[in-house]
């Protein structure tokens, strides 16, 4: 059975694609959207990870009659209250510069003392099936934040993010070692008996 | 009797010194920082208004000997959980660049719908009298932010944000009509029977 990713994002795909190769669910073939034309993007305006996850893949089973997953991702930081959350992809303005978005929150974290350098990462996860009440899941990663980055795998936040009982940034681990811990790791095991139940 | 408000910033040693006047405090001459040699300045690290307030209060106070007045103060966004809060002066990673702070905001808030866009000045005022406890005030004012900045009064935040009651933004507000109102007039005019003790 195919079940679209409602993701662009080459390296969402292929971390779902590793966790469900890992847990051998072999009738669930995993699509993205750049294998759905003319797919409509709507704006991401949640004041949850849970709310735009979910109204993505509402959105998506809508237009392809497919069970859709949704994600929404990001870090919350203690010292920013929770932010940039909804807002980790587009904090600085700039909508997908990991860059431009990883130095501002070392900058706003400039003065901040270690001990109020906390935050985690979290992702929620929408499972639509046509026709069935959508299936919310949540993963969280909690770590602190360094003062510069380390690290060249993953993306986002990753490079300035060491996750609890680490020495290494989560751009330091391999892809294997993040599958294992991570929030998105997380929900995916969370999803993981609901797409059994589709297969 | 000299009061010192430990701060470099002209307009608000001028707001000060205006609600002085109009409270008719004749026996308190409020001077700033500029007037005082050699004062050594700590970084701003606290995790509330408050605790900077007060800091900032205790070091003036224990360097010049003379009662020490600090405020600090910022805007705190609904939509971003309360922040820029603490780093409303250096939201964008550059302290005191007002325009870069308030785009930043600007474009934070870029998709965030009208009902979400709600905001509070707040203003953290601390007294510190050599020998006493120290005295901590707080003002808020409450308003909604725009998608465009409108006036050229006040400074930081204010041509975003619209007080609730009004249709102008605070920066299109005479000092007059903002002193009466915001934040950092509530908090001073809560200060001012303390002040009227000392004189």
């Amino acid at each position: 059975m195919r079940v679209l990713l409602a993701s662009r994002n080459a390296k969402k795909l292929a971390e779902l694609r590793r966790i469900v190769a890992a847990e051998q669910l072999d009738g669930i073939e995993i699509i993205g959207l750049d294998e759905v034309p003319d797919f409509p993007e709507a704006p991401e305006t949640g004041a949850t990870f849970e709310d735009n996850a979910v109204a993505k893949a509402v959105d998506a089973a809508a237009a392809t009659g497919l069970p859709s997953i949704a994600d929404d991702s990001g870090i919350a930081v203690d010292a920013l209250n929770g932010m940039p959350g909804v807002l980790s992809a587009r904090w600085s303005g700039k909508h997908g510069d990991d860059q431009a978005n990883l130095d501002l929150v070392l900058n706003q974290l400039g003065d901040t003392p270690d001990e109020r350098r906390g935050a985690a990462f979290v992702c929620a996860l929408a499972l639509v099936v046509p026709g069935a009440e959508p299936v919310v899941l949540r993963g969280e990663w909690r770590g602190t934040l360094l003062r510069a980055q380390h690290g060249t795998n993953g993306f986002g936040y990753d490079p300035i993010f060491v996750p609890e009982g680490e020495t290494r940034t989560s751009a330091e681990l391999s892809p294997a070692e993040k599958d294992a811990d991570s929030h998105r790791g997380r929900a995916i095991r969370l999803l993981v008996p609901h797409l059994r139940a589709l297969g």
